[in-house]
């Protein structure tokens, strides 16, 4: 038998030893948690016994670490006593929708197609959304929480933590621009285009091409409404088919964005709604300060199968050196496996918060 | 002898056996691994003898994975050839800046800390900011890239991809905004207040105490020249004091704006700076569609007991259900540790670049 042969014969032996021992190991730790809850913490050490100049001890000690973690997944998913609250609660009676934004934005149509037919209240800034939902104004706000060009809205996640608000409906709309001008132009005639900035990013491709001069403005339908007033036949914008409409432009091109721009809004209520059909929950949290604890925290999630289908951090300001984890992933509030997973972070984590639980 | 110190016994025992077979098989793969480098894979198989409804399966298929992780990060460790490329690369005979915005921009501010006394050309859009230095007409451009407020800003990391520029310079610009009039008014006129809404919601306590009307602009300073334009002793704005001084406007009040706001703004080149003194990378990537292989990802720096710094994930929008995710993190690209882990995610990821090393 050549080296190699025999030295695979003998790994396959380890991996057998290892998981004899393994298994015992978990056995054992299964019965003495039922034995004695108080001490779950301290029984099981493992990894401490190993010298640092021992050789493969960093190897070794990645290897405690991860059984340490399962040992703990194990005892939350065997013997924590979790809720037997599946209580459903939802938001009854929706009269009236508050959000930040113009007739004709994009947010009003966000709002439209959420919740048809409802009592509309305006604001100037999104704090005032918050605040009218929380003080009994509005039941229901509805607000853009992450956009294809701009990215996370960090203020909305800052106003979920500072108003205890939830999150309970999401909603994504595709943005299609058009370019529109007033009724006697044609698009040779055009010069200069106005627009949002970020609405002018999404259609650089076809601004460059035409060799528009760009101008920006504080939102497509104000753009919409200026270009209208100017009555300059050289002078165009850049917004959605109903501002153009509204503001009796003519339509000069439509669909001028070059990819598929999107914005997520989200519908946010006093009461964390838990229903059925709900598919999706955003959580906020910090970790300890330690190399590797994100790791560990998302190992939970892998644990139970579960997919992440968004992370973000950014620094928590009001705590110097501090970051805080923004995490959406799959999976309804009201599961076994989900209250598991809520029950471990909160009692394992600094900081962590249920922002929302909505349907996707 | 009772039951518990039996089982805690019995586990020390277990832990023992697990050490041991540990170390003895990771010393075999290293001595395989020194044999046949092509066959690095698949030799030291783990984990695929359970059978799923056996006890504790679900618990062993974690600890193999966290065995085969642990193999892997050892063998590229040991026995990847690095580069021995220690070549410091800078950026040499800057002379031109370009920039998106105005005069009196908070951008201009950071572009005249970074690069004092350089020639300045001003863009409407990012984009040309990316396309001016790409086409060799500017050697730097300066570009906000992740705000106290609005967050990450999508828009320059996918210009960063698009373009094939790399981030050399990291600036970090806390936003102290005033309330400005004309010269002739006192704070107690003040009706209305124009600014950005970005700049509005950080002043949003103030302004809620004062009762102000709020007026989005499209830039702080755009607001500041508005208003200096109105002479109009019942409007203000909320701007930089660089801003209200330029336009002969008032100071009202300073520093209204509630938290600690900042601004990061980077500068970037056609160039991969290399320099000694760099304590930071970027990186985007994505991952294969595999519950948990963000945390494998992750487990990388945990290894190299490196801190991440910030990350965040959003969906490609080229290819849908991909998701791509930027990772900051401390350390230098010339060091051995920094090459294997950037060599090994290379090999490992179906999407990797790096975006840039600088200064932070």
């Amino acid at each position: 038998m050549c080296k190699y042969e025999k030295s695979k014969e003998e790994i396959l032996k380890c991996n057998e030893d290892i998981k004899r021992a393994f298994l015992k190991r978990i056995s054992l730790v299964d019965e003495i948690s039922k034995l004695e809850s108080n001490n779950k913490e301290n029984f099981s050490t493992i990894g401490k016994d190993i010298n640092c100049d021992e050789k493969y001890a960093h190897e070794y000690r990645h290897l405690a670490k991860s059984i340490q973690l399962i040992d703990k997944r194990y005892l939350y998913r065997q013997h924590t006593k979790l809720s037997d609250d599946n209580e459903i609660k939802s938001n009854k009676e929706i009269q009236k929708i508050c959000y930040q934004g113009l007739p004709f934005s994009y947010t009003e149509s966000a709002t439209k197609a959420l919740f048809p037919n409802k009592e509309i209240i305006y604001t100037d800034l999104f704090e005032q959304v918050f605040s009218n939902v929380y003080n009994n104004k509005a039941d229901i706000g509805v607000l853009p929480i992450e956009n294809s060009t701009a990215g996370y809205i960090n203020e909305i996640y800052d106003l979920l933590v500072k108003y205890d608000l939830y999150i309970n409906y999401s909603y994504i709309k595709k943005i299609s621009h058009c370019i529109a001008g007033v009724q006697s132009t044609q698009i040779q005639d055009i010069k200069q285009v106005y627009s949002h900035p970020q609405a002018l990013a999404q259609c650089y491709e076809y601004i460059k091409e035409n060799r528009f001069i760009v101008i920006n403005d504080t939102n497509t339908a104000v753009a919409a409404k200026r270009v209208a007033e100017m009555k300059d036949k050289s002078i165009a914008c850049i917004c959605s088919k109903e501002a153009a409409e509204n503001y009796g432009l003519k339509i000069l091109n439509a669909k001028i964005n070059k990819s598929e721009n999107y914005t997520r809004f989200c519908g946010i209520s006093r009461m964390l709604v838990k229903e059925k059909n709900h598919n999706r929950i955003s959580l906020v949290f910090s970790v300890p300060h330690i190399v590797g604890s994100l790791d560990g925290v998302l190992s939970v999630f892998s644990y139970y199968n579960i997919s992440l289908t968004s992370i973000c951090s950014r620094p928590d300001l009001e705590s110097p050196f501090r970051y805080l984890f923004y995490v959406d992933f799959e999976g309804n509030i009201l599961e076994h496996n989900m209250k598991a997973i809520l029950f471990q972070l909160e009692k394992e984590l600094p900081y962590f918060k249920i922002l929302g639980s909505y349907r996707a």
